[in-house]
């Protein structure tokens, strides 16, 4: 451990190398600015990309790296300038924690496509720092990027929503899956996609799963209350599917055929994809007769997470999450690798964290 | 030549074999039903779907085949329950004319995408006869299928329309590129992508051509009216233009990539893809990051049909047409193959067909 790591101002977990290992490290908050809040965090959501950027697979990491982006508390500071939010709120941060502030995407309150967005971890911030995530006891934030979480809503599952939510939440609203009566087909039962059947359901639409295993069926049907569930490998199943949805959302991350999927599409069906794969190959035709959409979509806007948030509490729409302490992390980053969580891991912070 | 060559009721030009070459041919056109209207034909429109049939490189094609879906007349005799339509009136006929007029896509006027459409010509029709085309002296359509060419539009010109310009015009209106002020960017510089560009600048759009070949800058500015011409292979004018058009329409036929293309898209950009490559492959960052779109479009409804002709009448927009002789045709479609047209061959049927 370096130097820092006994000196900070701040308790977290950090991956000091590319093996990922997390172990307990010190670093250093800012202190507050005018324009941020202080939040002493309760609990963090474990997303992929934790897995990702712990154990360097894009080659970008810096290490010490803190990871965490859903990351959920109580204010304890805010600055001078802070008018929306008070000593004591409960609130969210999510995937990123500054943008410009002054471009098309930041004056439309989408900061997710901000040329100059910062994420929570392992960015660069504006003033130069490197961000660290939510395995840690406080963080420090412009308000902008920090969510009321509604009253009552629990702490313990809010912060599956500021990724895995507002990942598939942002789509649905774009291309207006919120039209009840409606169908959607659901690939991919992980974090991202038991929300999906989540808000699919609070939609009011007719949600059908489709899985390469027989064992989630019960699940999806029972427990997320999906309307059909279908084993996308039985070729009698798909055909009998065939133009039959207006929308599918594609949140598995490996590799698989896109045209039987945008061949259960409706004409003017859209498919939208925000898990990733390292490849997408199309047939023309899927595209054009019936001229379907294959859309991409990762993350949501400040405005948009602020609605989400609300939309959950109002209708009581919570993620499955497992709730966990700090000093096992490493073996859920093990877990989640091998897809063995159901659906979401979160980190009981403020119990946990040392 | 069969027997009904010189024994039906109609002159038409039609090719015999998969050699494609075009020639001199009686068909019979059914007698007028209370829902058809029958029309005189004065011009054709040549589209490269005549070479794909006459050429059977579908492998579909049911020979005599009479092309031809561009399709412009005057009205000579209507059926008795025929209301918006009178002997004398300036019609057009597109690529299909029938639909089940039941199903979804039919009472929402898309009937492109109904199941039971017929195209208008090597289509197999609900009575169970083969649809000929117009490169033929007359027609009987049912009026749906018929629209209505506005007073004092050129005839010879208001055939390209029929399919070139609701190909492009349809995907347009669908994905509100006809939003003053906004950019779009046009892979193609043919019978479509002309269209497109007259669009484009009719909606007030700024409109940059892509192409590879600097052969077509004077044309696009000067002729066409485009604000911006790009050489596609330039990496530096490529890179000038990320993340800066609202939208793009590939009628790009051939393969070429889609990643730079897609790069150029502003965040919630959308391509819409008309031409008809081999194959799509595309990184999925180039969907997810920016939350860009890939939409296909082929055709459009009887509505889009109707309200496009009265757009280009009020905007005197007219295809770029150069009118041949029929006998001029099996020649047209060499150079059509060549892509040496500009931008779009019409048959002067009136005077021309024999």
């Amino acid at each position: 451990m370096d130097a820092e790591s006994k000196s900070g101002n701040c308790d977290a977990w950090a991956a000091t190398g590319p093996d990922g290992v997390l172990s307990p490290h010190k670093i250093n908050r800012r202190a507050v600015r005018s324009d941020d809040v202080s939040l002493r965090i309760t609990h963090c959501g474990v997303c992929y990309a934790d897995v990702i950027w712990t154990q360097n697979k894009h080659g970008d990491s810096i290490y010490p790296l803190v990871p965490g982006h859903e990351i959920v508390g109580q204010v304890t500071e805010v600055g001078s300038e802070i008018k929306g939010l008070n000593v004591g709120d409960h609130v969210g941060v999510g995937i990123y924690v500054n943008s410009c502030g002054d471009c098309e995407s930041c004056n439309s309150f989408t900061e997710i496509h901000c040329p100059k967005m910062v994420v929570t971890f392992n960015g660069i911030d504006a003033d130069g720092t490197v961000t660290m995530g939510g395995y840690s006891s406080y963080i420090v934030v412009r308000e902008r990027f920090c969510f009321k979480i509604p009253d009552g809503y629990p702490l313990a599952k809010a912060g599956p929503l500021l990724c895995a939510g507002i990942t598939v939440y942002t789509p649905m609203i774009r291309h207006n899956m919120n039209q009840a009566g409606k169908s959607l087909g659901l690939i991919g039962l992980g974090g991202l996609g038991h929300m999906a059947v989540k808000f699919g359901k609070a939609f009011g639409l007719k949600v059908t799963v489709f899985s390469t295993s027989e064992s989630k069926r019960a699940e999806a049907i029972d427990l997320l209350g999906a309307d059909n569930f279908v084993i996308s490998s039985d070729k009698q199943q798909m055909e009998a599917l065939k133009g039959s949805l207006h929308f599918i959302i594609d949140t598995a991350a490996g590799n698989h055929p896109f045209d039987p999927y945008l061949s259960l599409l409706k004409a003017g069906g859209i498919m939208t994809l925000v898990g990733f794969p390292s490849e997408i190959n199309v047939h023309p035709g899927s595209l054009i007769f019936g001229a379907r959409t294959l859309s991409g979509s990762g993350g949501g806007g400040t405005k948009g997470i602020q609605e989400m948030l609300n939309f959950c509490a109002e209708n009581k729409i919570y993620p499955e999450v497992e709730v966990i302490r700090m000093d096992y992390i490493n073996e859920a980053l093990k877990r989640l690798v091998n897809r063995d969580v159901k659906y979401r891991f979160v980190i009981d912070i403020e119990n946990s964290l040392n």
